[in-house]
């Protein structure tokens, strides 16, 4: 019996609803499934510590999580009380830098039972691969001047080895879906860092000749995604380009609620991160009514992630049976409530 | 009368087609309102005269056109042939740049008789003010290193009077319309510039107590034109956020080929430059089926910047008018020419 040791840090908002819901449904899959047990380690971690402690985490924070198998996390964000820059890069991006989760996986997929902002959404099915750990997210800029001279220059530092990387995990995904992999560029308007995101593209996809490629400028693809969504496949896009696509995945599914993700270290060096696409909600928490079925997806991956897939389908099947029959929440058209998904989710896993 | 005297240069692909038809059409407009003319003067500039010339347009191309009240362009780009970074660079980009065209502005906004990929699209009509001069596209970087070890930098560079300029439109358009500016943000991920954006936002906000004001993330914003464009009237974005955008604008439209576009220079210095949001589309180029709605929508712009409102909305009506009664190319689910469509609008001007 396999048991694994997860660091589950719940963060902010409803990421305190539904991570506890979550790990109910993980739970019970692993009582199932028998091959495997899940061993749980809460860390209070997020603005309300901030709030007495001045951190987001504690010194050893990273030190601590490294003696875990995963990361598995809610949501972190409490917009009117700690900025943004503070709470991200005090721990959901820290993380993400620190244990090198240089991949950030995301897939949009039409479930039975999801309604579709599109009129007409033939069945998509798409993978985004993100590259999560430098490019437009490098924390390089700075200003200079001051009042109606200011400047501000904000610097995006696109290595190869992280570029190809991020490539590669794309290629091998493609091997195992349709066999295409669409890059996303802007090289017409960005003249360093997409010329060369571009070349780094054209080099690795020679050692894939099997699969079929295209690259598209991101302006187009997102339009694609709304237009032609079940024509995609694997895409692979910088930190900027996949955050916004894969908000644009949530959203033809039907609700960001929904989407999951995960931030991979693929050398599996430190712990990989499983945290839903969706942030804290503030306007809706604490009142028992958040989508939890982005974070239980989430759980899925990390059960993918872990090897075990059968779980995985199992509980990606419970979910779908259970969005079939109705019961969902309001952000996509139900009147149930979280606790009443996570019940009917767990009743379907059997 | 007035005479506009205006610079056309239809570019490459459809640009040759569509904006022949488009100029018909403004022509027979000026001619049923009889208060201007148009004196049109060709420039065969794009990537046929680069191929002959080495160069996009004559070196002084700039100062050819601005002796011209306003520009009237197509599209421009053969990506077969010649690179996009010379091609745009060397006369689309050029152009906004050395016109000072510091403002674009693109409309989203649903006609009758346009199919919307979306399923339930309410009455949308969002203007985009996107910031036409500098920020992401600030063609400054480099790279270094080389082969695994190679590393290339962007840098997007925002100044406080470019940021200010476009909020300022921004807030001034949505005085005759909704009386809602929604500003394009990321500050939670790129840690300079947009935290920058977001302080000259707060500051020029201050100025338009009447306009009601959010600050959205790009990701979510692109998100919520799928889910509620109903909701949104005028948004502020950077270059590069504005790019994004309108081609989701015209992707809920039902095709890029319908979307206008504008690039203003709203001191009125230099001439301002009339552009439709689609490329040069090399795959239908010569083949008569261009959608030549995007172009003629954005000849409406221009005479809208010229002063000429009503003759613009008499325009809209037609372009209306003709869609509702189902002349319309294939991409928007017709079986019409380019001619015919055409054609159809000038009979529905009268
Ligand atoms: C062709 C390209 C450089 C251009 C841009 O990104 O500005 C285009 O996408 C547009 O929106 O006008
Ligand atoms: C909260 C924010 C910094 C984050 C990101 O942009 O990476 C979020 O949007 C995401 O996609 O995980």
């Amino acid at each position: 019996m396999n048991t694994y040791k997860i660091a589950v840090i719940p963060g902010d908002g409803i990421g305190l609803e539904v991570v506890p819901a979550a790990i109910d449904v993980l739970n019970k899959i692993a009582e199932i499934d028998g091959s495997f047990r899940f061993e749980w380690t809460y860390f209070p971690w997020g603005c309300d510590y901030y709030l007495e402690h001045g951190v987001m985490m504690p010194e050893d924070g990273i030190e601590t999580l490294k003696k875990y198998d995963q990361i598995f996390l809610g949501a972190v964000g409490m917009p009117e009380l700690v900025p943004d820059h503070i709470s991200l890069w005090g721990l959901l991006i820290k993380i993400r830098r620190e244990m090198k989760q240089s991949i950030n996986v995301r897939p949009a997929k039409l479930l039975a039972g999801l309604e579709s902002p599109l009129k007409n959404p033939q069945n998509f099915d798409i993978t985004v691969v993100r590259e999560n750990s430098e490019g437009e997210y490098s924390d390089s800029g700075g200003r200079i001047h001051s009042g109606s001279d200011e400047i501000a220059i904000q610097n995006a530092v696109f290595t190869r080895k992280g570029t190809e990387r991020a490539m590669r995990y794309a290629f091998e995904l493609a091997k195992n879906s349709k066999g295409h992999v669409t890059s996303a560029t802007k090289s017409n308007g960005l003249t360093y860092s997409m010329p060369f995101w571009d070349e780094v593209f054209e080099t690795v996809k020679v050692d894939y000749p099997e699969i079929k490629t295209v690259s598209n400028h991101i302006d187009a693809l997102a339009a694609y995604m709304v237009m032609k969504p079940q024509e995609l496949d694997v895409i692979v896009a910088s930190n900027l380009f996949g955050d916004i696509l894969t908000d644009l995945g949530g959203a033809i599914m039907g609700s960001i609620g929904i989407a999951p993700a995960a931030n991979l270290n693929i050398e599996r060096e430190y712990p990989s991160m499983f945290e839903p696409v969706h942030g804290s909600a503030p306007d809706i928490a604490g009142k028992g009514i958040a989508n939890p079925i982005g974070q239980i997806w989430t759980g899925k991956m990390m059960l993918d992630f872990l090897g075990n897939h059968e779980a995985g389908s199992r509980l990606l099947n419970a979910i779908e049976k259970t969005l079939a029959s109705g019961i969902k929440t309001g952000d996509i058209g139900g009147t149930s409530t979280l606790s009443e998904v996570k019940e009917a989710i767990i009743k379907n896993l059997i």
